[in-house]
């Protein structure tokens, strides 16, 4: 067994067993830590300090040196591959705003060539934090999926009712899908220098899989996944890749089975029996406490945490919220999940 | 046989297969349609609109009159209740605002008589409606689910991440399970009169029943449904409950099963397999085109729509959207599936 594999969120994901859960948490970094709060009045715009490594990087390790997660999780946004393919990014008050694409035009005038220079900061963070981190901490590199990342590039942002990118889908799928193909071959690229930086294993965000109906839940999430997933094996059969199809609800057995994922992310909803006997005999599970529990803690915080762990710490299992830490989150939450977390059963 | 039974939803909320599946879409009456721009401009104040049975009783009957649909749906809004239990309400760009309520005391501030003759109104359309209908047309009374009105009550609103309400179901249980019995109550009270007034079948809308993991689930969607369910088939046995617990994903089964419904409305994302094996073998089901279909137009539409059929017609089934009609809808579009369901498939 060389050193990496003894760290113990790779243990789980290469299908181990542990005691104690390894764990993180989506999100940690972020603004419900004061020092987080802190070191962003350095770089105020969003996308600046995303490619700010020296901020970056120090932002990926603030959590952990304060709560001792297993894994640290490279600090970046999804949204830096449309960026790097020449779409206009920016952060308001009201998320992420892109100049919105409408036609397979548009996919052609995107740059196709680069996209790995463009993104080198995100690889220097790797650098910088693989240097810096604990003995025992892994570290995470992250893509949005496809689907996920073309709802924010057709949309120009975020949306309710996905009216444009899935009229699009509809009206024009072999337009839609030269889309969906430039984000395969871009978040293979990126996750595989991500790789070469350091990242030991990976996680592809689909944050809205769950918005679509099964025959385009095939076509544009587990296909994408699977093309992903295959190139990446071929390439580096060592790297787990964990796939968090949120919101996938009855399709999340077939995304676990077709998606060549090593592991997989399981949202707030999903039911514990349903991961045990579906998921887990199947693959590593990651999830899956409600953030909110994380903001109102106590005896729910405790009941709900300990529930997860009964039903899954049987199996290979990464305890992790089942969607994003949210910035009302008092500190004093966390450091006692932590403390549960590291109590036996 | 009587004569009520003969109406083609009836007999497919029965339990009947039909050859050709009775009709209607969840916000068939709303802004997609020009005649209700136009009648809207008559009363521009979103509640005074729902409370006014002359305008309220037209907007029911228009699309009826346009497509042909085997149901309408009284036109209403599933907020009335909380405003009837005395809490402010108005309608404005962004969706509904309420006077948030946050705690027991709230709760215990909230007017629990006279909601059924703030709510009169509402049982004069459908006595309107009811008149004026085609003889094979249902009527359809309604309510919001009290786990779903109880979201918009705390939150205020609409929500992203329905921190609020959440956290208080988390954190103090009790307090917001008197929230959830009042509306209890008030649901039972509220479809009662309609059902006196004249409707003939009810839908319980339980739109964010899909953000819930499964303790909470259990506990604010499908017992209060019960509750309901049991109160009603009590006083009227007759009358069919369609229930539709929007995005419950993995748990679309334990709701099927404990929750008392006669019929279950499908969102877009059911797989139709799953709808076909352990749904429909239960109890009817209704839905569930992708209403952006309903946009999009042309082949997508045409063959989604035969592949809910082919899947679904086999056992009673009522044909619907899975979610309400956008206002972008085309008429067309909406024109071009009537015909579609007229056809042998």
């Amino acid at each position: 067994m060389n050193g990496a594999k003894q760290k113990p969120l790779l243990r789980a994901l290469a299908g181990e067993r542990l005691d104690k859960p390894p764990w993180w948490l989506m999100r940690q970094a972020g603004r419900f830590l004061p020092e987080y709060r802190a070191l962003r009045t350095r770089a105020p715009d969003f996308v600046d300090f995303c490619l700010n490594p020296e901020l970056a990087a120090e932002a990926t390790l603030q959590p952990v040196r304060r709560f001792g997660m297993d894994a640290a999780i490279v600090f970046a946004d999804i949204l830096l591959v449309p960026m790097a393919l020449g779409q206009k990014l920016s952060f308001g008050e009201d998320g992420p705003q892109l100049e919105a694409i409408a036609d397979r035009g548009a996919v052609e005038r995107l740059r196709k060539d680069g996209i790995a220079s463009r993104l080198e900061p995100v690889c220097e963070t790797i650098r910088r934090c693989r240097a810096a981190s604990p003995e025992q901490t892994a570290l995470i590199g992250f893509a949005g999926a496809p689907w996920t990342v073309a709802t924010y590039m057709v949309e120009g942002g975020g949306s309710r009712d996905f009216l444009r990118v899935k009229s699009w889908a509809y009206r024009d799928p072999e337009g839609f899908q030269a889309l969906i193909d430039l984000l395969i071959e871009a978040t293979i690229a990126y996750l595989g220098i991500q790789i070469a930086a350091g990242a030991e294993a990976l996680q592809l965000f689909d944050s809205w899989a769950g918005v679509l109906p099964e025959a385009g839940f095939a076509r544009w999430v587990i296909e994408p996944t699977r093309r992903i997933t295959s190139a990446l094996r071929a390439r580096f059969p060592e790297v787990p890749v964990i796939g968090f199809p949120r919101g996938a609800g009855l399709l999340y057995e077939r995304y676990a089975a077709e998606s060549g994922v090593t592991a997989i992310g399981l949202d707030t909803v999903v039911p514990l029996d349903f991961a045990r006997d579906r998921l887990q005999t199947r693959l590593p599970v990651q999830g899956n406490l409600d953030p909110v529990l994380l903001v109102s803690g106590g005896a729910a915080l405790e009941g709900a945490v300990n529930a997860i762990r009964t039903a899954l710490a049987k199996g290979p299992f990464v305890f992790n919220l089942g969607h994003g830490v949210v910035p009302q989150t008092p500190l004093e939450n966390v450091a006692a999940l932590a403390r549960l977390l590291a109590e036996p059963l």
